[in-house]
Formats: C-alpha cells, sequence, structure tokens
C-alpha cells in the first residue's frame, strides 16, 4: 500500500547543520553568562536547523486540527458520546473552543480539519480502523493541510471522542508494556470504563500480533485523525517546517514515524507533557524532553499552543540581542 | 524606620473572592472536559482574585528591571566585576539585551530603573548593606516604578554583579539552613569563587545574628535593588496587579515580605524555578510551584517574561470560550 510513504520516511531531510553551528555560536556571545538560558538556547539552535536559517524566528505560527469519529467508541471506552465530536467541531470553526482562544492569544491561525467526523472508522478492537485505501485518504489530507499552510512553525492538535484508546493501542503494539501502563483516564472515565479501556487495548494488540509494521500498526489500531497527523509531519520535514509536538494522542500517532525511521521526529520539539500517564512513558521512549510539564489533558493542540510563546522566545533571545563584541564588551 | 511600611504590609488587601468564585465556576463550564486544563485553570482563578474581576485577562503586561551595584563584589564572589552592571543597565536603556528582546516578543513595556548603578552598598560581609535611609529611598523608588505604571500583570527583574551573593545572604539570614544550599555559581565562579561566596554568606549571616526583623534583613545583607523589588511587590498589591516571580533574587527580596507577614506573596505566581539551587529551596519554603522549570540563571526577569504568555492563555481559556450552555450542549 503505503510504498510511496515508505519512500518519503526514507528521503526525510535532515538539519542545516551550518545554521545549527552559527547559531550555537551566535548564543554564546549574546549579552549574557554563556548558558544563562540553558533549554531556550538549545530550542534556538534546534529551530536554526529545521527553519535552515541562522537567524531563527517564530512570526507566523500556525496550528491545525483533525477530528474524527472512531468506531471503538461503541465500546464504552469514553465519558463522552461519539456525536461530542460533531459538537467540537463546529465549536472550533466558529472560534468558541480551547484552542481557539489560545491560537489568537498567541497569533497563531488554526486550521480545522474534518477526516472522519460522524464516519467513525472500524472497530479496532475487532477489525482494522482503516482500509489501505482509507490509510492512505487519511494520510494524504494530513500532507494536504500543511502543504496549504504559510507557516515557521507548525503547531498539531487532534479530536476525536475514544482517540486515546487509539493511542494507547499504537503506544502498545508499538512499544509493548502492560495496557495499564497506557491507558489512562482520557476525558474522565470511571473505574469500570477504565476496566473495558484496558481490555480493548490488550484485544487489539492481540488482534493484530502479527503486525511488525508500524505504518500497519497505525493503520489497524490508530484512527483518521492519528493518521493524518502522521502525513502532517512527514509533509512538515519535506518543507522545513518544525513541529510542536501536543500531547498523548499526536506523539502516539507521530511515534509509529520514529519506529519506522528512527530520527524521523527531530523536527519535533515536545511542547508539553499531559497529564494522560502514558504520554509520560512514550516521551521518555522518544528522548523527548516536554518544555511544560502542567498536567493539561485536552488535547485540541493546546499543550502545544501554550509552548509556541517559549519557542518565540528562544530564538528571539539568539536573534535579537547583541552579542558582547557588537556591544563593545569583551565576553 | 520603617514604620510606615510595616503598617502597610499589615494592611494588605485580600483577593476578590466573588471574582475567585465566578471564574473557579465558570472554568467548569467551559467547552472541555471539567479540570482539563489543570494547572492553568488554577492560574486563570488566581488571576481573577487579584485583578478583581471575573472576566480576568493580560493585555498590558508591565516588566520592571531594577539595577545596582554591590559593596561584597571586592569579596571575589562574581565571575564578573562589577562595571558589568552599568554596561547591562545601557544595553537594557538601548533595548538590545535579553529582557528587551523577549518583552518586545511577549508585548510587554519594560521600565529600567537604576537605584545603584556605580554607587554600591555597603559590603554585607563587614557593615550594613544600606543604611535606614536608604532602604527607605530603595523601597520608595520600587513604590514608584510600580505607581507609575499602567500594567494588569508585573513582571519584576533585576540585574547586579554580585547579587546572588546578597541573595544567599537574605535566604540564609530568613530561614537558617547550611550556606552552601543558599549560595549557587551565579554567572558562573569556579571552585574556590564559591568557597570566597559561602564563606560570605556565614560571616554576614553571623555579623547580623541580632536582627529577626526580616526588613533589617533585607537592609542588612540585601541590597538596593533587592530592596526596590520589595517595595514594587508591595505597591502592586495595594494596586491590584498580579505579580509573577522570576528567579533567586526577586524571590529572595520578597520572602522577606512573606516572613514579615504570611500571605504577603499570595498576589504572586512563581513563573519559573531557576537553575541557581537556592532558588528550588525557596520556592519550596514559600510554598509556591513554579509554571517553568526550564534551568535559565540570568535574571533580568527573563524566567518571568517567559512565563507571561502562559499567563495570557489561562485567563483567555476561561474568558474567551464558550460554556457547554453558550453553545448548547449540556456538559
Amino acid at each position: 500500500m503505503t510504498e510511496d510513504i515508505r519512500s518519503l520516511i526514507e528521503a526525510m531531510p535532515a538539519p542545516d547543520e551550518a545554521a545549527v553551528a552559527s547559531v550555537r555560536a551566535r548564543a554564546a556571545q549574546v549579552l549574557r553568562p554563556a548558558g544563562a538560558l540553558a533549554r531556550l538556547d538549545e530550542v534556538a539552535v534546534w529551530l536554526a536547523g529545521w527553519q535552515r536559517t541562522s537567524r531563527p524566528r517564530v512570526e507566523a505560527p500556525g496550528a491545525v486540527v483533525f477530528l474524527a469519529d472512531h468506531g471503538v467508541a461503541v465500546e464504552g471506552v469514553s465519558a463522552y458520546t461519539a456525536g461530542v465530536t460533531e459538537a467540537m467541531l463546529r465549536a472550533l470553526r466558529a472560534g468558541v473552543a480551547t484552542a481557539s482562544a489560545m491560537a489568537r492569544t498567541i497569533g497563531a491561525t488554526l486550521g480545522v480539519v474534518d477526516v472522519g467526523v460522524g464516519r467513525p472508522t472500524g472497530n479496532l478492537a475487532r477489525e482494522p480502523a482503516l482500509s489501505t485505501t482509507g490509510f492512505e485518504e487519511c494520510f494524504a489530507a494530513g500532507r494536504r493541510a500543511v502543504a496549504d499552510l504559510k507557516t515557521d512553525l507548525l503547531v498539531l492538535g487532534e479530536m476525536g471522542i475514544s482517540n486515546t484508546t487509539s493511542a494507547a493501542a499504537v503506544c502498545a503494539a508499538l512499544f509493548g508494556g502492560p495496557a495499564e501502563e497506557w491507558v489512562g483516564r482520557g476525558t474522565g472515565i470511571d473505574d469500570a470504563g477504565f476496566a473495558r479501556k484496558v481490555s480493548v487495548v490488550e484485544t487489539a494488540r492481540r488482534r493484530i500480533e502479527e503486525a511488525s509494521e508500524p505504518l500497519e500498526v497505525l493503520r489497524q489500531v490508530g484512527g483518521a485523525e492519528l493518521v493524518a497527523l502522521a502525513g502532517a509531519t512527514l509533509e512538515a520535514r519535506l518543507r522545513s517546517i518544525p513541529v510542536v509536538l501536543d500531547g498523548f494522542v499526536v506523539t502516539a500517532a507521530l511515534a509509529a514515524l520514529e519506529v519506522a525511521r528512527p530520527g524521523a521526529l527531530d523536527h519535533c520539539l515536545a511542547g508539553h507533557c499531559s497529564g494522560e500517564p502514558g504520554h509520560r512513558l512514550l516521551l521518555e521512549k522518544l528522548g523527548k524532553v516536554p518544555l511544560l510539564d502542567l498536567g493539561l489533558r485536552l488535547g485540541e493542540g493546546s499543550g502545544a499552543l501554550a509552548a509556541v510563546p517559549l519557542v518565540k522566545l528562544a530564538a528571539a533571545s539568539v536573534t535579537d540581542v547583541a552579542t558582547f563584541d557588537e556591544w563593545g564588551l569583551h565576553s
């Protein structure tokens, strides 16, 4: 199926090492003690490499939220009914959702992309979430959403009732370990719902025992918006657009790329560690240290949106601060 | 000396409990699972109480950086010479320092207030840093800087070569414990400098063993900018302006207020935990959990400036998001 996608993943570009070296050198020469901005200097260097410039900047952050419904919702794994996905799609389009308010506050555009609202995937506990064609269409939709965007920093978000179950199933299949470690309370299920969620993840994992290929795992137990997120991330890499990761669902979707090709997420920064417990474990598996750790567990790209100003500040603190030499001092 | 100041501290206003209750209720009704924004919802509630409004907002963040020189610099406790304070004063005024770039990036005004650059305090190892008159002048300068400001969220910053030694001495005198726990590497001193710094803090603490009054501790072993910071924080409380705390020096200066009157810093949010090790300990003593933990160790208000967008996002995420009822859904 996905031969084209596999070739693209193999051909992912590396960062611009000259830009990396230039910004690393400048960060050591600006008007402050060397290393005083710690992690923020590292973020500026990372941004330079993927923006391919020695003057990194965030002037046009762009967020895209993908939404879809999930067949697995019939298993009673969420505190909300599937209809809430459609209500949130309308709220996001009307600009009254949390991500809408956040994007306006930080000056980001917000794209809202329906990849399956009201058209649930297969129930991942019993059957593949997506057909091969469905997978390819969702992946292409994700790529298209980014290709259409003018941005220098991409935020990816998602919304879809039951999609933390998909995320947990993807992680359990990719990384192993007890299902309990990957399953969380999502929007706030009770103990019985939690037990059902664990059981669904175990069942899904057993169903696809034979599937060792990460993109096949994503097709089998992911969901439409998860696949679109993977496509969007690949497209961003091809277009030199750095990405800020949101929470558990986004990171789980993209983990399939990283397992398929180590380094595939090097252009992605962990914006936030979610309150959903599987996310901390997943970030550790990926070797990513989040900028924020505030316990958010909303999705919609909210954790990543909250981290965007830090990336912007990191860039400005190297690009817009004088060096000791420029200021007539010697460091 | 400071009878007026003591009376003002005693008369500090409480938060607006009606605004607190209103925003807490709204946060539970907006279009997301209850509690999904976790810490950010708490920040919005805190902001409402101190801004005294049920629609908290950050539209005009204002930063003020106080600068001064320190007599204790002659003890060789810094990697930089005292002249650097004056160079940074010029850089901040010219808009080419890190705080300048950060303030522009987040849309904050930046006031730069010289309370003793080139006019060092007494050497705190041997004599009071400030006379009683000097203390009162610096405290008044801090109050004035805030009284002149139109802002809905105050960021306080400082710069002064050797001032992490003052901060460590203040903390050691206020809270006890080994000097080594309060002393850090500041701008980057070597092992011998670190040992001198520990010794200076011990000497200063012994010198003022009799001083049990927190404001007297600040006069004896603080510094001009530390006293101004305390004055600014008191003025902000009187004017219903919430404050975001920066790093070790700012927090140490204000700790004197909190020890003088528990609750005096309730209108202050910990923006950041500094890489200076005494800061983590100090925040624990004050019961403050920082929003950011990125290892910054610059001063200039940088850690607090980095946290301002989160406060702004917290407010917008309650104030500007529809409730389930407004959106025709039931939570």
